[in-house]
């Protein structure tokens, strides 16, 4: 970094090893030096230069997004480049581009759905990126119920082939990324028609332009639907739309390692198990939560630096003012997320390992974990994309009016991040989903069987319904039991409530739709629960480094302090903690926040991101705000001429008094 | 409306008389005449259409803002508008520009702040709009603190002239809308110094470019601060950057109406009370209430009508799929966003009629009511904004995907809506007004002063911290004077409960800075209070139409069940009511759902938007939405050609594998 370092005194306030916090947070060693090394590489590389994306029309944004990821393949390829940093490096440039689903469910939906046959046949183009692919499930009518998909694919047996067809305005494919202008093929997934009979919904590999001169193929009609939030943003991103008309794909065409269709256009079922197309989707899932994560820390880096460095009122005699960030209201917004970026992290991780965990199962047939792993990832994917896209806007406000320019880089961090809570099943969805696993464990609790995993506390159900909570004094709330037992009382009643309110209506769907908004607010208690005790674990390893340890208790304590105070009203009525206990945990918490205020900047830094990265004139490093906002203003296109285009035409008329003749 | 009405058999399910619910909405039928009026010109005139913002440049947005803004001007000149129509006509354009401010604070502050001989000379010119003018008070380093700002007005007695300057580089103004490109002149705040001394901050007219040519005036540094958050939004504003390098004015263009400076550079107060600018305050914040329930209902109009077109799931043989504005869940989150559009208009009513009477009393010298009205200006203008804000982005999940579409109008509504809650006050800061406010009321009431206005109910705090809640029953909840006492106990018990806390404290400074957290819990309580007692004093006035006043007693209900339910940790942790009266309030409010319901369509047809106005595909009147999106799509920039720009140069060589040679 280079010149004066403005937050110098704030890096020695810190009380612990922030190289050793890198560590912890990276996960290890060598996941730390492989980022450290891309995000350096991207940073330094001006072709990757991202401030200027906000004043890009969408056709230069467009353009320009795919000059960075031609030159970040070319990179990769010059580099030779393993798997893990292409990835890392493709994060770090930091701009949606159809590449990301090409890596990321192009080639895993072939993977994971197609036969040994098809993969080899297909991967090694996608590898080398001889074929560009995108996947097309969505549509204009269809998001969430994906059974309720209307495109047809009708088998021809007279000519062995497939008819892809949208029968409908609202069959159109819609919001596929990749798809309106770049991909050359697409997973396409339609009703598999055989002999009159609907199968379902299936996947497909469509072509959808010539290899030649990139013109859509016969029968393909294929567009961008148009902008979205943000100026940046997914704007670099060619959202498409998709119609078919009756086009023809060949047989082997079809992704068959779970079921295909003959050459007679008999349907068969493989002896795949369909359970594992599950991994993928733990798979998929355990990345949002980390990604969460890291858009979290992003913002929160922002908001603490900038806190540090913004001053306002309580100037005495000339001194200077206090600094936003030594507010206590400052930190009770603040710091609360500061801890919810580490839970996520670590959240995240765990669920890495869960993913393992459930792999090897399923090669072993063992299906037994799954109904949990699925209620689990769907809400903890739920849980996170919610808060984290609140948290970014709350630390937009947390920078005051300057949060409000692209400069802050927070805007277009918000528009980027907050398709995360609607994409990969909406956020309300899911917790319904996690809402149905509850209610039936809770119902199989009186036949003996026993809770697994992240529900495993239910076992205890008999107990937690009837404790109550030791807090005497506000410590007594930073012990890891202590605090476990109340989320644990606090989810186990809420859902025990809930299936009580269940059984008195006579058809249990339409109880379900009755009590769903509680139902919902059952499944985030669980959720929740989930999060600090996978924080507390985390606790139980051996973490070295000077003070690391302290640090991530004490924003463990916060995590789930700041949790208990928001959701006091679950606590209380539930008759989990008393009122007197509930006020000395926000006493507890309150307190903390004098604990985190000196760590505060080094445990953004120890997120290790570069500038380029963040994006922020806010979040400098160095802290240096005010010139460089002052500059940064001035590359605006409308401060190319003093004079502004349209001042004859429309402002000098107006102060002339000759507007009643004027054309507009 | 032209083609079918898709929505019609919603319309037809209302039980209430619309068109007198658009009376009560509007406030009046002459109000009701007039919008509808203005809003029809609007919506007709092809020069005013805006369905293209989000596709252009910075500096197209900014020209065709422009151009709107002449032709506006043109309009109310042609047609001889009065000032109501005039300023109807220019919301409904719909668009940040210029002359929010010219009209919005430069004429205000010199009518609030000039003499009569000042206002003789200006506000002739800035009525005609020879002169255009902004309002420069914010800087770069100061925002909230705007004693603390650095601009300096040096009086010069040599020649009768204030010397404007800018000492620092955080003394550059920075924010001011309509500053950067456009305004010729400014009001400008800056500290007041005569022979060495410091007089705080006053407002100076200052002439910043030239009448001739527009070019800034020597001394003078002036442009753009660069992009903001969203696509169009505030980008057709040019929010400025100003810097005065010694710029002299005549001494007459200080605003002096309460303060002068004498030819000898004598500092004197006139005999014009000082508190008489809080007028001028209080009318801002009634326009921002009053704004935040029109944000709040388009976008409610917009999430309202959609969830009746869109359906998902719940398909049986062939019967269409579930309309996701019948599920509980999505009924939870729109219904009290509804409630609350309808709760926030009727207290902005309430603020309309208190800006009068507080401008009654200044006229009489009664300043008597001064402190109170400022705290509760404070408290809702903090209150609204921050609800409405996080509203617009729920409705825009509750469009699900196609929420994220540019297309939606919600993204574009919420980048603009947003810095309201940062605008005249932070919502954070103010709220600690608030809690001072009513911190100073707990403490007077031992010596028997009564409280007065919205905290009058403190003076029955030794009940309300004794009494207990009669319900018994869920519709026991129904009672406005039973969910009035609760309201009540709470924010009083709240309120005593810092009180007390702060009595700790050897130093009450110190002790209100670390009790900030819970003293802004309080001072949320105390504003929600408000919000719902001004709806319970609006169902009390004589309202006619068939069912009118039935429909708003439910939403009546809504919005205070509503918040019942979300701050239940609130109420049962000060007892103001029991877990089970808890309960009974949310089984009460789920069943109040369904009430709403049928007349969901017509509660938000009752806000009489125009499709214009809405700019959403989601919200149309006609429920006309997938065609039209899909045409919508089409006009996309990027679609302009089949093969996108930059095939040839970067996806081409790609798939080609002749990367390695390509120069990127």
């Amino acid at each position: 970094m280079e010149g004066v370092d403005h937050l110098a005194h704030e890096r020695q306030k810190a009380l612990f090893d922030v190289d050793e916090m890198k560590v912890v947070w990276a996960g290890s060693r060598h996941t730390l030096e492989v980022s450290d090394r891309m995000s350096r590489l991207v940073a330094s590389d001006p072709a990757f230069r991202k401030d200027n994306r906000t004043m890009l029309s969408r056709k230069e944004l467009f353009k320009n997004t795919l000059r960075k990821t031609a030159h970040a393949w070319k990179r990769i390829i010059e580099l030779q480049l393993t798997e893990e940093e292409a990835s890392k490096l493709r994060s770090f440039v930091d701009e949606p581009a159809f590449t990301d689903l090409h890596w990321g469910m192009f080639v895993p939906a072939i993977k994971g759905q197609g036969t040994d046959e098809q993969q080899q046949k297909w991967l090694p183009l996608a590898y080398k990126m001889q074929i560009i692919g995108c996947y097309a499930q969505t549509e204009l009518g269809h998001g969430s119920n994906v059974q309720g998909l209307e495109t047809t694919a009708t088998f021809d047996p007279k000519t062995d082939e497939f008819i892809i067809d949208s029968p409908t305005l609202t069959s159109s494919k819609w919001w596929p990324g990749g798809l309106g202008k770049v991909s050359t093929h697409a997973v396409v997934y339609a009703r598999l028609i055989t002999d009159g009979q609907d199968h379902g919904v299936h996947g497909f590999i469509v072509q959808l332009r010539s290899m030649d001169d990139h013109m859509p193929l016969p029968g393909i009609t294929v567009g961008d639907i148009g902008m979205k939030f943000g100026n940046g943003a997914y704007n670099t991103m060619d959202n498409g739309v998709l119609r078919f008309d009756h086009v023809r794909i060949p047989r082997d065409q079809m992704l068959m390692r779970v079921s295909k269709v003959t050459r007679e256009g008999k349907y068969v079922m493989s002896n795949v198990p369909r359970q594992l197309v599950y991994g993928t989707m733990v798979y998929v899932r355990q990345t949002i939560v980390s990604d969460a994560s890291c858009a979290l820390s992003r913002a929160v880096t922002i908001a603490t630096r900038y806190s540090a460095v913004r001053r306002q009122f309580g100037s005495q005699n000339g001194s200077p003012e206090t600094q936003v960030i030594d507010y206590k209201t400052q930190q009770s917004r603040l710091f609360p997320l500061l801890a919810s970026a580490y839970a996520f992290r670590f959240v995240g991780e765990w669920l890495k390992w869960l993913y393992t965990d459930v792999n090897q199962r399923l090669q072993a047939s063992d299906f037994s974990t799954l109904p949990e792993v699925h209620a689990c990832t769907a809400g903890l994917k739920s849980l996170t994309t919610s808060v984290t896209a609140d948290a970014i806007e709350e630390c937009r406000k947390l920078c005051g009016g300057h949060g409000y320019l692209c400069s802050s880089g927070l805007p277009e961090l918000f528009a980027v991040y907050v398709p995360a809570c609607t994409y990969e099943g909406d956020n309300v969805v899911l917790l319904l989903q996690v809402a149905r696993y509850l209610m039936k464990t809770v119902s199989q609790l009186p036949s003996g069987k026993k809770p697994v995993g992240t529900t495993s506390y239910m076992g205890r159900v008999e107990h937690l319904i009837r404790c109550t909570s030791d807090v005497q004094r506000a410590e007594d709330w930073l012990k890891p039991n202590v605090v476990l037992q109340a989320f644990e009382a606090r989810a186990a009643r809420m859902s025990v409530a809930c299936a009580e309110k269940l059984s008195e209506f006579a058809n249990p769907e339409e109880g379900f739709a009755e009590l769903s908004p509680i139902l919902v607010e059952a499944s985030a208690a669980h959720c929740q629960l989930i999060v600090v005790s996978k924080f507390i674990e985390k606790l139980q390893q051996d973490i070295p480094g000077k003070g690391v340890k302290g640090q991530l208790e004490i924003l463990c304590s916060v995590y789930a302090l700041h949790l208990l105070h928001k959701h006091q009203g679950d606590f209380l009525s539930t008759g989990s903690i008393s009122p007197k206990q509930a006020s000395l945990a926000n006493d507890q918490l309150l307190s903390l926040y004098a604990k985190v205020r000196p760590n505060a900047i080094a445990l953004v830094d120890a997120f290790n991101y570069t500038d380029h990265y963040l994006g922020s004139v806010l979040g400098r490093y160095d802290g240096n705000v005010y010139p460089n906002l002052y500059e940064e203003a001035w590359k605006d296109p409308l401060n190319d001429s003093v004079v502004p285009d349209g001042y004859h035409e429309y402002i000098r008329p107006m102060i002339k008094q000759q507007l009643r003749n004027a054309r507009l």
